[in-house]
């Protein structure tokens, strides 16, 4: 038997990403034609044998993401069937991981769709970053990879504000523990967070935005995993600043970034917005409080691990 | 095709629930013959014909939890084997809904593999109440009627307390959403929570409980899905008092009530404690200031509308 | 049990051709609530009680074509989720039909992954319109309605052209057994058909088109399950004017019209070009040639002799 | 690749069976956390790495027996989820092997339904000491290594009993196969059974022992696969002495010993009863005539032969 | 929807019994075309529309045994995508039912391949005529409707021989069991079975065909599942004999009755072999001592109570 | 852990074509017992130790068709319980190719059916040479291994008569898209095909056979995938002499030659016939005219390069 090889392969929609990866693992992308269809039909073939092989398939879930969901399937489906050993699928951002329950009646579960679409077209495993709910997981019948990022922003964070009075923040309820666990990590701060208000006979109208806790005269971070349209966000920090925080700073692993989110956000007063690039955040979406950090070591030190054979053994001083 | 029939079947764990929920459905619970070999292996037998029934099969899984899971699903293999026509498996309280993820590597996800259990057995659908996160509906391939107690809960509170100035209260911090849903049902109260604050370097001990939020003076109504030994319950509620709450009281669902439980929520020095007999409720663990509310009109109300054939139909006064 | 009901559900890709059907089947489309997320997600809800129902799903797998699948894929979820008793999908023209076997080492067989991604969100049943090869049926685990619209092209032909003398073109080596179908049903017409002959040194490239079969002096019906960017057609066109061909009529099941299609088709010389609506064709792809008959009536009494209540007896006066 | 590495697991019912195993192997037990929540639910986490590694669960399906199978199916789903390469579920006793088919309608077939849930949770392969009946090796999609300790049970009788007149007896007709082949493998004796006669009229009741076959002057073997209640072995030692034997010595495998056993056994008259440890048998269940063989050789043995790596090849003196 | 149709199938391989069942039920056998290519492949279509209907598909497993299988599975999968709703397998005689378990490594367990084949095929459900070994039930994964002839034979017997000595005979020791239920059901008869005494050195060879109990001077019932060569049962026969038995009458359900049976048993001296025709018994099989009792009857039973739709309610004087 | 090791298997229908491949690769087919019960029921035990083997599984799929159908997936479920590590389905000839599709309603699709049964039985991939349509690679789930012996054929045409004026010709309008690649590799040889016209009112007769396409004074090369009852071709053939072709050779893959096959061939004209021995021609069939070419090279290779241990690296001259 030939070593079984670790080959890595990428989709169409964060190139830079995949590039990085690659470079950490030194192993390289594999070559590979992917092209549509003059209807949008998408192509995919490998340009050299995968037979036996590890394959790791990166793909960002960014717009237009039925496409690159859709290429990611395809792409594993090639793999299976050109016998590939394993196939990791890894998506920095889980597709649809906010449709994960059923809010009310006669709603998908989106983020189980996708769980199962990928396992029956052929993945063996996959490998993610802060998923909107740990419990996504559950959904793929098989290993998860679930990466921190949030570890990577909250040594960021304290390295830069780690000397002020800060107050965690989350910008609603359902982080409050994310808020939490910042909190631990920054040595111990308070939190707080923005209790938004509804009539009962309004349920979908918010009558009030309270701030809970302490954040007068406090650096206030915002903490939350992704962040899209932006406008809770920047309502959050208008919010904290009324109240009297002396300034906010903004973190979250995922910069969606949809719409009018670069504006909203950097005319929100905050002092500094934090991401990753576990999707690509082209030129005219970046702003000037805008500090991406790349998570391209965390992928690449994982995939480095869960890759059984040691040809790579290079990597890394040991420490894998 | 004589007409398909709605027939109800239960488990041994808690037959008060199942006998009440037969008598608000005017559908006698199916006779069986079930009982323990010497080895402590479940037997089950069915007395009268399922052919083409739409069955429902309810257990509680109260302790000991593990023989009640395994009794359950081998009454859903005999339906199976018998030719049910359908199989609904109604899990009042769902177990292992605690273990929904891996916290750290090498852990399972049992409430997952509950599902899987179910599902490879026979269940078609699973009904149950208050999920420890809604995230569970998406472990099971297939319909989830995932009921809401809490509303329950809510208007008894908002009857016997609406007057008071009342402040929602989440024990912990993963909680706070929970808090929120009742505020805005109560009419928009203001909601606190207690931080548990961990020395970064000792991340399993807590070192402070911090009360987030204004209770002084006011009526504070603790929220969970569930209770278990009543130690985290029990601490918030002398930190609220600590904090100048005129009063507490506590509302969950599942009132698991292990251990100490009855004592340290009897001592703990709130004015009431509200469940509902999603598990049984045995008269050791009962104490003064218990309340049960039944969860058998909510159970019977859905096994109605789920079932298809209209034989039941002067159920509810047409109102199903 | 209420009698089961036949519900109609369309995606958004071709309103015109699921109200059509509707209208045909006089059962209203399902009133829902579907919409994209700033990022492209897609959320659906459906508006009324599909428990129980015979639910069929209407998409065209037009552009941009991945998205209009995963939005099926999604419907599909969420009726699965919600108790429907069957789940139809009915996909005029199925996407990615032409990757329907590996033609070299290392590709996806994507036509299969299609059907296995249906029947993974809870498809029972694919109904769909002259497949690229009708082994595409075999890669669906369930029944597959297949309809031919060549008859419905077939018979316009011939009411139209019927009296000329015609030959049956197939444009090229593939599709010479539909030409011959073709030939049978217009009432024993000759056929011939455009043998593109390779050098063996050069695969990829054509260095003849040849005619093969008679052509002259004759209206030639050139015959196709698509057409995508036109380009085979109209070279197919002009080489059988060259070859003194009295006057060219296209036929094909599928309109894509990709790219410079239409133009390249209007000015090939053809005298008309006729399609079905399987796809939408709008406004702007429209020429003078262009006749688009309508598969409407088709496909709703398809749905109808699938549909197994009797409560839709009215439609098509008893024939069905 | 590092070497894929044999590990071992144990649940909680059986420790010195586990600890035993391990010693043969030279293997030690993978450290875990194990334990129960207050409610009853299991918490299981391994203390090591398992990626890669080739997994061998062992345990043994004794009371509590309900709780020692989900121990062991939430053990298995952590190995799958934390990357095991393989799974060996060692169920010494096969929980349920009694239930191997309906023996009227409406029954489960309980010991079909444990294999689906194993294979469910994530098994590959299942390995089990003598069981009930042969076939339930055909309930398990996969490997079954079915391990005989009749060999060393009779090769037991042999050495101590050879010299004598024995007559080998099935305690009742369902197991006089296995008494032949006990009676070609002490060397060609005689055998007998007990004949157990109903009234047709009251099928349930037994209304004669006959004993079929020569026992008069001889000693007895009575044979069987195991022994609950000791109930029957009990009667039938009884009625043998009646008949004349001499002697009577009792052989079965799985010493589940219910209830009275112990007690029912010493006084029954034999004068030795021969099992193996595949079950525990604590101290207060042990009585003068008990004699307990252990299977750990053969299970080690077999572990040794099912992994595929040879860094154990020291074991067994090359033997295996 | 229209009232769902019993419909029946048959094979080609008896279509006595097929023709008789459906006589008994009053529902004709569905049209079909079957035959077979030149090439030995078989083709089948049904010339009715099966849609919905509840097919039951009658196949007898004799020889040429494969060919019958594999008709057997072609006909399953030609009914699920014509859209029955339900499919019934019967096979009176379930093939390869002696390979149910592995006797010795790298053996298959065919009789579970053949469950499994036919659920990948599309068969919701098994009927069959008493099993080699009732576990087989635990091979399918869904309903098996397990019907006993052995009633019938035993009826037969008791009416025509009750009056004499009889002791009831197993042929060797695997089927003593049965020979038990015989006793029982002839009112308290004795037993007896041929011991056959292998010398272990030479495990393969029989030293000795021992009678085990009383047969002399008594009418010898030789009861069996299968008759296939008859070697067996006709050595017993002489055995029996030798020992002084009045009488030997044979009892089987299935007639294999391969090779040489229809002579060995003619000649081996026992009054009368009473077989059914689960299996079809062709003239030039037919000796003197042969009665055959048709299953038609019970088969037409049990169909009709499966079948779930009223409509053949005249069947069976309303017993059913 | 041993080398993973290459283990060969053969049934019994054609054992030349497998002792070919097996010296091709030097690898001695494994020793098994395999035979017939009395009542045509097949056995099959390995010899040899599989554990942990990759498993090539060769069987030819010539009548008795269905026998051997079932014997491979007998050796391919024994296999599995035996734990070969990785199991390839060899069928030279894939028997039910040509029922690849619904080609009216009511029918099988028992080319998938194949599939799904060895899919079931534990097949993990499949090999095999020119499948009638190259979409029945989609019909398996896993990898396929689709191996072209057209190649061969080609080269041995193109040697022998490549220096003549050769049209290709389809001997119907389903292949001549083979006929056209035949053109490409032969050199840009010009093609014709038959036209089978029917008159639409009697679709099932055919009314004229007309050669489309320059075949007089030229040597025509047939092609086909494979030839059954040669009636077709014996037909074409004379078709094209009368047309004025100056020779007819005939290539085809598959050689099923059944009934009056040779007959029909060696009379019908042509020069020569030629085929591969992916089936087995015994001495009977065989004619002055037919040249048979062996596989058994292209099929070594293949499963050399399918195998993914080095230990066989001294064949082919180490260009595999």
């Amino acid at each position: 038997m030939v070593a079984k090889n670790l080959m890595l392969f990428a989709g169409r929609s964060h190139p830079e990403l995949a590039e990085e990866v690659a470079k950490y693992l030194d192993v390289p992308l594999t070559p590979q034609s992917v092209y549509d269809f003059a209807n949008g039909e998408i192509f995919v073939r490998f340009e050299e044998s995968v037979r036996g092989c590890d394959a790791f398939v990166i793909q960002s879930h960014c717009a237009p993401i039925n496409k690159w969901l859709v290429e990611q399937l395809i792409m594993v489906d090639a793999l299976k069937r050109a016998s590939a050993k394993r196939i990791t699928v890894i998506m920095p951002f889980y597709a649809y991981s906010r449709q994960d329950k059923k809010h009310r009646g006669r709603e998908p579960i989106s983020a189980r769709l996708i769980a199962d679409l990928f396992k029956t077209a052929g993945a063996h495993r996959i490998m993610t970053v802060d998923l909107h709910t740990a419990q996504i997981q559950g959904f793929f019948d098989g290993p998860v990879d679930h990466l921190f990022a949030q570890n990577l922003l909250a040594s960021y964070v304290n390295d830069k504000y780690g000397g002020a009075d800060i107050t965690v923040v989350s910008p609603d309820s359902g982080r409050t523990k994310l808020a939490e666990k910042w909190a631990d990590h920054l040595g111990g701060r308070p939190i707080a967070f923005i209790h938004k208000s509804r009539d009962p006979l309004r349920p979908n109208e918010v009558v009030a935005n309270r701030v809970v806790g302490d954040v007068e005269g406090r650096t206030c971070v915002v903490v939350d995993d992704m962040v899209d349209t932006g406008g809770t966000i920047a309502k959050a920090v208008r919010r904290l600043l009324e109240h009297g925080a002396l300034d906010v700073v903004i973190a979250a692993t995922h910069g969606v970034l949809s719409a009018q989110a670069p504006t909203a956000l950097a005319e929100s007063g905050a002092r500094e917005f934090i991401v990753t690039n576990t999707l690509p955040i082209p030129e005219e979406k970046r702003f000037p409080q805008l500090t991406v950090l790349s998570i391209a070591p965390l992928l690449a030190r994982a995939i480095h691990e869960v890759f059984e054979v040691g040809s790579v053994t290079s990597l890394f001083d040991g420490h894998a």
